[in-house]
């Protein structure tokens, strides 16, 4: 049984707090936000106490989750690290990659325990793809396609804070080409437009919405990544990977399974709304391996240098935006 | 929010415990089962009381969810309705028919708050297509086919008090037949063997594992079920709907959305182990639906008269099978 | 090379016209009409010699295709007996079982060499489903759907004269069964009404457009058909075997393989407009089939022997469609 | 009525001879080839004349199949410009960009009516797409995926000749991305490695087996372009269309359409083996189109300057190989 805290019930905050109450290995204990109010209203419906600090949220607890505002991760991680408590932190460590790597270095330096949130890792129909990769389904990889398009452009307030599409979407696709490759890309080529919202291509925000990538593997194999905030038909993800022998694909998800035959034309389900309504049980997937690995002892993966070399893509590809030129990455 | 008792711990029993204990409408106070062992197990993990009797565990509640041994629904049934507490019974009322009728005469005549658990009808696929037919999606119904074909035949202990297929599998269908139709048949031809195993044909059986049924509307629409205890794929359910002017098929279910590409063959991911897999889902949508129905006090369904009119089909059903004669349904 | 005459240049005769002048291994050298004109059209178009009686036709031929009208079919193929022409014919041999049976013997004590044109046989789905069931891909047979669906009820004229929809339509899909479960089924139930056209319930029509048969095979073994004059949505046809480890699908076919995304709907290619659109391929195998059988001497397959059973079993599902019972096949 | 000579009775050359012999609107009267054998085979078995020479088999036909060698195309076309007779040319026009665009500009200035074979706009489904597209289906174009994958890496000596993965089997998706996005690209990145057989990266043979090409459009627009020669299982093409209000997608074609479940895995029909099996229809609808061209006086399309677009971007991709940039196309 694992203690937790939790730092952070916004959004995706109160989503790990209904999984932390329903985990039956955690004790959902603490809860801190910089709203007393949001504290209080989840700790109310889950039965943990709200608490006035990060201090006191890492007092008497064996993890914490850190589901804060972006620009906290890194201070909540190195609190954590001192309070010797054991850490689920959610992606990015920090905007700034220097920074980033400065707190891994710290926690690592101190063999603290934590791990980054790429919960698509655990979404089971990847899972499988990953397995049948792993046992050799398809032989030797030769190239991956990831594609994750978004039904919406978020709110431009979200986007200016946000890093840009590269690492702030792509970044959950540069970690899952690395974790199904096997091995880390050496240049990446990234080419996107502001075509959803034009507004997004003004100076103030220099961001994109819809982007192809392609990483070179150190063995010659390619991936691409496409993403795209805005479809009109609701969430797209798919993954497929082609290797020597064969080809696997973790397919588009329609919502039901329910096909309509009628005069001119056949109607299948439609697709989830939003990445949210189609990766949800991801995070309980997620914070279950997590509280496994504590329970275990196992290494923690994915790790916080997972966690950086995802960023260390994502920083590539947003210079190759730029320049149109294939990049090297720097770990 | 809803006072429930639980009556019966058993397999079942603790399907609907957990979900008892999760829906945010319903405080999950009591349970009862013959074994104290088990009560006492499930009142443990859900914070519930094991109580020792019937009676007490209809004290002071607002519902009953009857989940005790088929031979138990009557009397338990009629212990809620003299204690005024709605209840949520599993099918059948009663194996016998004549007995059945007599305890929903009962209930009827006192008004009584029961649904009987026909979780089929929950399945937001079946939900979905029923929904197509009602909004005229194939205009009028012509033809129906369902489809349930079970992984295992079940122990044959259980067999034995089944009441046999009709009774016991297909009287599911012949409920999503009603339903989805929005009429009752009239008559039914079934024909069966026992082809996965053969001593389901001994006297003291007297059943099959494979069967068809045909199923003739007021209006001369027709409905096809085809049922089977063991397919060695998995469990197998699925819908069609014909109508005048289109088709809607609730499909067939993989476990998951993967498809894997090599020489010679393409291989999808494989179907749900059993029935439990592919529809327990449903169960936590059907209690959903009864709690709402007892917030809102909106008229009960699926009703004891609907669990009535199934169970008549199974009759017939079963008649049908040894004379080899389409045979008039009495309700 | 086969030199071969056709008889009958209506509709069905023009798709063989063209298959025998593209067979590479066919001389497509005489054909005959009761019109003059069709069969001179044709003769134009193909290169072929129209003459004026199916004696001449059968003269100097290796081969005559029967594609005349039904109620010549006997006729024409003892003419082909007496001529010692071999003869690939449309089903059915004759309406009357009787008269059909007569000249089965006939043909028999002359060895005559006759193929039934069952063309469903040679779809290149259908024989895969056969194949895997041949080489023990699901065990043994249990459970078998066959289901044919067609756009529209033909012209009340052709009702007339079409024997019914079992002798019409069906027995196709007895002849499947048959083919498939590699057995004579013992008994058929069938049910049906006049939904399609409330006309055909008429006595001068006395038929049904949609109907369900259900076989009973010596094993035990069952077989489900529903079919049906009138869709909306174009032309369906599927089969499924479910055998003791598994199940094969012979899946509804869809035009094309678009898939078309939008707010709210995924639209899928449309089916086939018709039976023709979608079964036209299997003409030309068919034929290529019975040329083969010539060219090595080996034995005729879909023989008159099957051609009969098929028409027994529609005549005791005709039967069944009035008295409601399970009724015993005569062979 | 148009007559036709054919140039080249090599493999594809006696693909068009078929196509030549069954189109209802072509008289099939030439054949050339440097092999008097085949072209004296070819013309056996279609009735048509072998002749001695190009010039020969330009005089007195309506129009040419240009089906010879690939360094033969240009000199072929040029005669037939000079002869005054239409010409079908196989791609490219010429190996060479600027003998290509010579041999364009002489038959432009003769008004030559000229079509370039990019047999794939003619699949069925591929114009599916391309209509639905055009119809607004999806609004305006954003990124568009194409994908091609052969079975096996062609033999070593044709890949010597070829020009290059991009200017061999690429360049057709450089076709169809200008012809589905109604567009020419402006720049093109391209990245590939030699993992099917790695002997293509020797310098005799400069060439890679598996590349991933980035198109940008003058309106931002992305169009990825996947290419592999080997796949283990199968020949594999798809297309998919992401616009600004939706999603079409031409799929993966499976051979046959039958499942197979059992015991763990549900099986699904193989994939084309080849290219040829997948994409042999589409040889007879350009043919046909072609012809209906040469019939009603319609303009050409595709046409010479399509081909030479279409070589353009090879051209500047084959160049981005090496690069590592995103190349500006020189039209």
């Amino acid at each position: 049984m694992q203690r937790f805290a939790l730092l952070g019930a916004g959004f995706i905050g109160s989503v790990h707090a209904k999984n932390l109450a329903e985990n039956p290995n955690v004790t959902f204990a603490k809860v801190y936000d910089v709203s007393v109010e949001r504290a209080a209203a989840i700790a109310e419906l889950y039965g943990a106490v709200a608490v006035g600090s990060v201090e006191e949220a890492l007092t008497d607890v064996d993890a914490v989750f850190i589901a804060s505002s972006t620009d906290t991760h890194a201070a909540n991680l190195k609190a954590a690290v001192d309070a010797g408590v054991a850490a689920l932190c959610e992606k990015p460590i920090d905007l700034s990659l220097a920074r980033a790597r400065e707190i891994v270095a710290y926690a690592e330096s101190r063999s603290a325990r934590v791990m980054v949130n790429f919960n698509r890792r655990f979404d089971p129909d990847h899972a499988e793809l990953k397995r049948i990769v792993e046992e050799d389904g398809v032989g030797t990889v030769e190239l991956v396609q990831l594609t994750s398009r978004g039904p919406a452009v978020p709110p431009l307030e979200y986007v200016k804070v946000s890093g840009g599409q590269m690492r702030d979407q792509t970044v959950h696709f540069f970690d899952l080409a690395r974790w199904i490759a096997g091995a880390d890309p050496v240049e990446v080529f990234a080419a996107g437009s502001a075509l959803a919202d034009p507004r997004l291509a003004l100076p103030e925000y220099d961001d994109v919405d819809t982007s192809v990538c392609v990483l070179k593997m150190p063995d010659g194999a390619l991936v691409q990544i496409d993403n795209n905030r805005r479809t009109g038909y609701g969430y797209d993800e798919r993954i497929e990977v082609l290797g020597s022998t064969g080809l696997v694909e973790s397919m588009r998800h329609r919502a039901r399974r329910v096909t309509h035959y009628t005069a001119g034309q056949v109607v299948e389900s439609q697709m989830y709304a939003g990445w949210f309504e189609r990766m949800q049980p991801t995070y309980a997937l997620a914070l279950d391996h997590f509280v496994q690995l504590l329970e275990t002892g196992a290494p923690i993966e994915p790790s916080l240098a997972d966690g950086l070399k995802a960023q260390a893509i994502a920083e590539a590809a947003t210079k190759s935006l730029h320049t149109g030129v294939s990049e090297k990455i720097g770990y």
